[in-house]
């Protein structure tokens, strides 16, 4: 039997687009000969669906696409992923169509709650798990999670029943799996690894496809495969990329191309051209803002839009103020100059006077927060007037480590659209720099040499306010990502001091995160819906 | 028995604080001799804790500060929600103690996973229902959800089991529900209306003990109540407010006080005044800022912000521009002179002309989109100007009306840390204006009689963007908080085409509003946690 594995980038909602995209795919499958075309979870609707699940006009509409799109089914089997409603409720539903008609319609059994999803909300669980034969092969067809609770591989069962062993038992030869599962760095390790050792547990095949694309702060990286009875990676499909590939069930051996292996700072760069990309394009955006300080973070996020949208859909506008230092004015010249991208100057001295003016008694300045803010504020305040007048987006610059420890002004840099690297640690914002000057130097090797400056003052530095960050990553993402307790931090080595000093930082911040435009997702915990805190709380480390 | 309801205000992860208000009104019900005393749901965390239950050093303190009160339990038993641990996970309990030791523990059975709610997220359900004997009364004890699922009362259940009616079945005579249950406008009526009806229907009384405060965007009214076996309400504690009242389970009879009935706009302001006073208070604010226009959204938010924190707390700062009028002006002044609030006057011409000379070519204003923004967003630098320096938090002004069609700058009047009328459709901004002016005319009758203005153009109204609101938030309330189709709001007697162009602006400006402050919630569906919308999606409705 011939599978091919439909790895394709819905846009969320979008019916008519997605499906087009299907019938296409479903086409280019005819075409090879394939007996079945194998698409991604809730591909019809795009993932994450979210509350559109809960308009019975939006349910009608994709029942009537789906029906529309099963018609059409000829010789060529489709596995669609869909929501479906019986009269029990909402499934997150694999529908089988053969011959213009629905064969037959598997439910999702285990629906997940933690980090970022939310299928409790939507969807009730499958009471019962079954095989299906097609074409003379005992196929049984999962969706997503459904294959994430092997008792073997995990220290501990999420869910009480695992429906990958229960095919088995009864027979599968071909498990299939329908995905949308969102990537984070190190993601394709821990898929790969799980599939080949489930695979040869079990001694069945493994047809696992994905979604690929970006939706708001989640990115897809694709990356469906296929998986010997053995436990072989038989192939990877692109990452990040639409892709279609066949798997020969008979000759249980390669048919596409190797793609995949171990995960570098590249994984997560293309991660982010297609988070960008794809937040621009879905959203009906063409060109993007950056403003340029001459600093690491501003210099990577224009770096990264001008990879993924063209340096001619990018505007990069230096903002300097009175404590900016002439060099980084230069730098960011250089940048733009590097990148190929649109440049503007517009010193904010005038407005920070005009603001200085109005609001400070006297002619003194009062070297305080306040005064620093509003210097960000006038940049964000700019930057929008720009977009509203010009259309472009403004995408923010301030990173993970940043956004963890507050250091960032809201309504200042923190006004946009989409953080792009909101997401991504400062240390790894310096791979990333890395990475992007790999063939030609492109950040000026200044830019990433000096220390970080807000230069919102006189001789600041980020060090002045914040642990190295070398350290301060490493606490940040024990207590963010892994939530580690206290105790635990300060047992990897760091002192008890300074990791209650962090902790207590990053909670009190949380009413700037929470007013923070989407950060793209590249780490097992991103701060957004995967990591619900109330701003309200007075819970105190110790 | 005489079963006192503890009505408590706790503060999410303060363990400390909360534990010292349990001791405290044991320690009253003690005195007032009763048998058992009750708390509202996860009362020792708060609610809703959200992710500090994934910690584990927060529920071992949880754990530790539990034993700790259980200890303390003398004659007088105690009835106190937490979440507890056991070997298959972590459960929402309710935990009876006893002379010193804990007597038994009650999992919570239906875990809510609709609206605000996550509980699936964080809890693993109760595989079975028990009753407890106590001083010889069978009780059945309930946490919330679990008396919610009536199979006569509800059109459609929502679980497959109704806890209650097993307890009934098990020979509860009294049923004793402790809540967080979150207020809406009806909220209570609904409630009354349902604890009444099930009480008659299974012949027991129900004691029910709720929490009161406010946390981030939620609001919760106690608003407590015994109801007899007959279905008779016998009291209601206090709403909004904390309160402690006793139940004769013998006389089956008041008490202590009736308060409720038939909810009022009344009631809504008591909401937004508890809501504004707790996220001050609890996040260690005792100032507030805002921005008066003149306007009807900005005086009704300084009057409630007055009422919550006292005139001297709350500083209405005045920012006309060249487009305010002169009576906008003027009734910016009156309004804070009617409060006793301090009053500041800001002109912004000054700053807009530094922007305008910046970003505008030759010295023309093109009266476009962004020079209308800029002014907003001048507006909101100026207040967190202030706050920076000063220590008060800004009070966003704009209506649920207005969020929802996107009428507001982001940064500009959305800058701030809490929108006090952000669930509040402009209609009911009208209501809560004649509410407030009751007894004397506090807010200027000019301001409530002339047509709603941004004020960002010359002649500029409302109306010119915005359908009239009394249509407006009719069809708002059918979209939003009833999620109906176009056919069905259509059908209630609007345009098909103004109601298409509606909810086509809701859907536009999904990107605004998740930058928006928390949002206090008065209606039963809010912007917020608790309706959860892609930004990146193109479902368009037809």
């Amino acid at each position: 039997m011939l599978i091919a594995l439909a790895q394709i980038n819905p846009v969320v909602g979008d019916l008519e687009y997605n499906t087009g995209k299907i019938l296409e795919y479903i086409n280019m499958a005819k075409a090879a000969g394939s007996d079945l075309v194998v698409f991604p979870e809730l591909t019809l609707t795009g993932y994450p669906p979210q509350d559109l699940l809960l308009n019975k006009q939006f349910l009608a509409a994709v029942d009537s696409k789906l029906r529309e799109i099963c018609r059409l089914s000829g010789e060529t089997g489709v596995l669609l992923g869909a929501p479906m409603q019986d009269n029990n409720g909402l499934y997150n539903a694999a529908v089988l169509a053969y011959r213009g008609k629905i064969q037959d319609v598997f439910y999702k059994s285990l629906l997940p709650v933690y980090d970022i999803f939310d299928e409790k909300r939507y969807f009730e669980p499958a009471k019962e798990r079954k095989c299906v034969v097609f074409k003379g092969r005992k196929l049984g067809i999962t969706i997503c999670e459904d294959i994430w609770n092997d008792k073997d591989y995990w220290n501990r069962q999420r869910y009480d029943i695992d429906p990958l062993e229960q095919l088995v038992q009864q027979g599968a030869e071909i498990i299939i799996n329908l995905s949308a599962s969102p990537y984070h760095y190190g993601k394709h390790f821990l898929r790969t690894d799980m599939l080949t050792k489930i695979a040869a547990k079990h001694k069945v095949s493994i047809v696992y496809v994905n979604q690929v694309g970006g939706n708001d702060h989640l990115i897809f990286d694709g990356s469906s495969m296929a998986v010997s009875r053995e436990g072989k990676l038989l192939f990877c499909l692109k990452k990040f990329s639409e892709d279609i590939a066949l798997f020969d069930t008979e000759k249980n051996c390669k048919e596409g191309k190797v793609e995949g292996g171990t995960e570098d700072i590249s994984w997560v760069c293309e991660a982010l051209l297609l988070g960008v990309r794809d937040y621009l394009q879905k959203n009906g955006f063409k060109r993007a803002l950056v403003g340029l300080s001459g600093g690491l973070d501003s210099s990577v996020t224009a770096a990264i839009a001008a990879a993924a949208l063209g340096a001619e859909n990018v505007v990069g506008v230096a903002m300097p103020s009175r404590y900016s230092s002439q060099s980084s004015i230069y730098d960011a010249r250089l940048l733009a100059e590097n990148l190929g991208i649109e440049y503007r100057l517009l010193p904010i001295e005038s407005v920070f006077k005009a603001y200085i003016d109005l609001l400070n008694p006297g002619d003194r300045l009062l070297m305080d927060l306040a005064e620093e803010n509003i210097q960000a504020r006038i940049r964000g305040n700019i930057l929008m007037f720009i977009s509203n007048r010009e259309g472009q987006i403004v995408l923010t610059t301030g990173n993970k480590s940043e956004l963890a420890m507050g250091y960032s002004t809201l309504y200042g840099d923190m006004a946009g659209g989409l953080g792009v690297l909101a997401d991504v640690p400062k240390v790894m914002v310096y791979q990333l720099a890395e990475y992007i000057n790999r063939d030609r130097e492109v950040i000026p090797q200044s830019v990433i040499n000096k220390p970080p400056s807000a230069e919102l003052k006189p001789d600041q530095k980020d060090e002045d306010s914040l642990p190295p960050y070398q350290l301060l990553d490493q606490i940040l993402k024990a207590y963010v990502e892994e939530i580690k307790s206290i105790d635990e931090i300060a047992a990897m080595g760091y002192s008890r001091d300074l990791v209650l000093d962090v902790v207590r930082r990053v909670d009190k911040a949380e009413y700037k995160r929470q007013q923070a435009p989407p950060g793209l997702r590249v780490t097992s915990r991103a701060f957004g819906p995967g990591r619900r805190m109330p701003i309200t709380q007075r819970w105190r480390w110790a």
